[in-house]
């Protein structure tokens, strides 16, 4: 196969401008300039009043095994642009970076640092795009699954999404992204084996196909496992689905563990009703139904505003897709370089859009609760990287655009956000196992009030700045002005 | 890392319940009895007359590397599910299917088989999951770049979305399905070295806010390289990004080729005229101007009916994650299966969803051009297998649904549109090279009229069932709901 007949390293995963520009940076020998990146983004997904931080482990994979292969350099030697000896220093380069970044399971918000990468210029540029890739996605599918989860509270949450994934690899990182969120089974065995995510599933309609006939194709499920939740819309839910998985329930008896049944069609409040009433006349009042076709948050919670007797939700397609706002929009600026003199120089990328003003300067995210209030969180506080909160009495907090909402707050604790992952290129942070990123997932939402959680227009949550990232920022937008000023093109 | 301590065979990216059922046909000695699944979808994509399709190659790559590694029976084995003779099946199973399929660059449409699997009932149903995610995304994603294209015309587009794709491999097929449909170039450089896409792209804001300064950014990046396009709204796009490019060009004169501006943000339509005029003024009507900031086709579309000055278009979120309808929903059922006797009996799945339905039997898709109309293209003619258009003097064609809606077309050519693939396993189908599926690609469009290729409200394509086909729908239908009735179930 054409994929196959060379190696598929990930190195070249990156943007062509990135090795042109690594190129300049090499000829002009600034190349190994220290540069510190900041990955962000500019609105919560779906609108929502949060997002949940998702994507290291494969960032962490990605960055650990990050080098030219020889095809890489033959297939950039045959453009014909570059020296010879950039493509040897391609070649030698080894990942020596450091690494910040919220951990998995964390909560993060709009507008603050997400993942810091700071070291030689051309490497901090070389992974902009594949970590940008591997942050947008997983952040969007765990913030998505989020808000299923807020609303279908303590019923059971399974991932189906995958031949709805946008190609593979979203099908098993997505559903990976999904647990740490909530959700408590992916349908995806690869997912299962890689991640040690529980899998769940029965059978299709293919089954019952395959019999003509639902009663025998139960019979036949069965017969060959020990538990059994029936797909019961292959023909006719109420006539034939549901009568017949009770038939075999009734048959089987104690032989079986009849779970229960799924319907995959149909109007789902009226038909679940139904079947509630069928199951417990039947003598299954402990028997679930499961529901699937095309749910999302928005329709989860209208089926429960109605009443519907579901207890298990699949929720495929609109998960997995991150459908509503497909795409985070995470960028990756360079705040910091280093001058002639070796001294960092804080940088600025000004706008005419507005919200695409970037911050100067290498940050720290504070997550501050307040011991008051249950410690529940206050906001969000965005320091330059050598202030610490922790070492104030009281805390102010003001609006970064309109600073005249403000407050101030005693009693606070200061939880720095962004942790160390690499140092000069060595991984020195433990991942957690999957289980620990949820249970922590869990714990970081139960310090956010209800309502930052609410799916529909939920309260702004704060995300301020401290006084002198502030100050620092007007004065370097004014600095970027003055000098455009000076240049005398009038327009 | 936990990811790579395992191999990571894709045998196992399928539905558990695939896994589950194929346990039961095991145990109950139907696991080889033969099956005929069908993909398709029920809708184009972002309402479009027509849809393309792409995928077929990693569906091959798919296919050709399908066994079961130690790991993942090992894995299979410690859910405590499966019996050992089956689990030692799954480990020597080799792919010998037979897979009919639309070829990458043609044209297909809602409610037609794009592909076929043929073989042993459990092998069928394998694939199911891995393939859809294939499809469903490539397919998207082309019929959207298609899309695109339609509006930029001559235009130079390229891919810009890889920060923005769904992880990894959506980046680089995506890439590689808008380069199918009439992208010119990516900038994802794995996607040029896997797939030979021309790969595009200079430089960012970061080497601007390098040297803080647009002039000094634009000389360094003219020294280092033959073909300059200066990205020039870091600061201020009128005041200091034209007027450095321009100061650069002048300066260097014929050692560069400066190709033009590439604006990233602000009022385009505006922006672009003052930029056009500013580049005229200095003596570079050939320069020419890129834009780039979440473009799709409605925004194309807008920017030239107010006759911004744009000539090249770098597209990337909304092309890659196909935004407004990130899934395109293809589903894989089965239509025929071998009974008891070793006889082929079609099948139906009805649903309370009308556009559920299935279509029993397997089937061939007919291409109708007509001789008489510039052979353009008529519609297509869904038949039973054995069945062959070109055997008829005159077409009679109606709506499956509205079936008084209908024609008689003389002078026709019926093009099959499934071709083979693979035949018991072996790939027997010549992967054309990427060249070959564009240019395919283009004359199959050029085949369509320009009603059916419209964004906003085109025409409806006749997708059409013969008479046979048709006939045989109903009847199965009918069967089903007597099958149903026979029950007696009250409801």
């Amino acid at each position: 196969m054409r994929v196959n007949q060379v190696d598929d390293s990930l190195v070249l995963h990156t943007d062509y401008y990135i090795l042109n520009m690594m190129y300049t940076y090499w000829k002009k020998g600034i190349n190994k300039r220290r540069a510190v990146f900041e990955a962000y983004f500019r609105k919560n997904p779906f609108n929502n009043g949060y997002s949940i931080f998702a994507g290291l482990e494969q960032a962490v994979n990605y960055l650990q095994n990050l080098h030219f292969s020889d095809s890489d350099i033959d297939y950039l030697r045959q453009k014909g642009e570059f020296d010879e000896g950039f493509l040897q220093y391609l070649k030698q380069m080894t990942f020596s970076c450091d690494v910040r970044a919220a951990v998995e399971g964390d909560l993060v918000f709009a507008n603050e640092p997400i993942m810091q990468v700071e070291g030689p210029l051309d490497q901090c540029s070389l992974v902009e795009t594949a970590l940008l890739s591997i942050l947008n996605y997983q952040i969007l599918i765990a913030t998505k699954a989020s808000r299923i989860k807020n609303v279908a509270g303590d019923d059971t949450l399974m991932e189906f999404g995958s031949r709805r994934a946008q190609d593979l690899d979203a099908g098993i990182w997505g559903a990976r992204a999904a647990y740490i969120a909530g959700f408590d089974s992916t349908s995806n065995v690869r997912a299962g084996k890689l991640f040690g995510i529980p899998i769940t599933g029965t059978h299709a309609h293919a089954l019952v196909q395959f019999y003509q006939n639902d009663y025998e194709a139960f019979m036949a499920y069965a017969q060959t496992h020990h538990d059994c939740t029936f797909l019961v819309d292959t023909y006719d839910t109420l006539k034939s689905g549901v009568p017949n998985a009770i038939r075999v329930a009734d048959e089987l008896g104690d032989k079986i563990n009849f779970r229960g049944v799924r319907i995959d069609s149909g109007d789902m409040a009226y038909i679940s009703k139904r079947v509630r009433e069928k199951l417990d006349a039947a003598g299954y009042p402990e028997a679930q139904i499961a529901a699937s076709n095309d749910l999302d948050e928005d329709k989860i919670q209208s089926l429960k505003m109605q009443e519907a007797k579901i207890d298990v939700w699949g929720v495929g397609t609109h998960l997995i897709t991150g459908y509503g706002q497909p795409a985070l929009g995470a960028v990756y600026k360079l705040v910091a370089i280093e001058d002639d003199a070796g001294n960092m120089l804080d940088t600025l990328k000004l706008s005419s859009n507005v919200e695409k003003i970037s911050t100067p300067g290498e940050k720290q995210v504070w997550r501050i609760t307040n011991s008051n209030k249950q410690d529940k969180s206050e906001g969000d506080y965005i320091t330059l990287k050598d202030e610490d909160p922790n070492a104030l009495d009281e805390l102010y907090m003001f609006h970064p655009q309109y600073t005249y909402i403000s407050k101030t707050i005693s009693n606070f604790k200061a939880r720095p956000v962004l942790q160390k992952i690499f140092e000069n290129g060595k991984l020195v942070y433990q991942l957690p196992d999957l289980q620990t990123i949820r249970s922590y997932c869990r714990a970081n939402l139960d310090s956010l009030w209800d309502e930052y959680k609410r799916i529909l227009n939920p309260q702004d949550y704060p995300v301020d700045l401290s006084q002198r990232l502030y100050d620092h920022k007007i004065k370097y937008i004014e600095r970027v002005h003055q000098m455009v000023a000076q240049l005398g093109n009038d327009d």
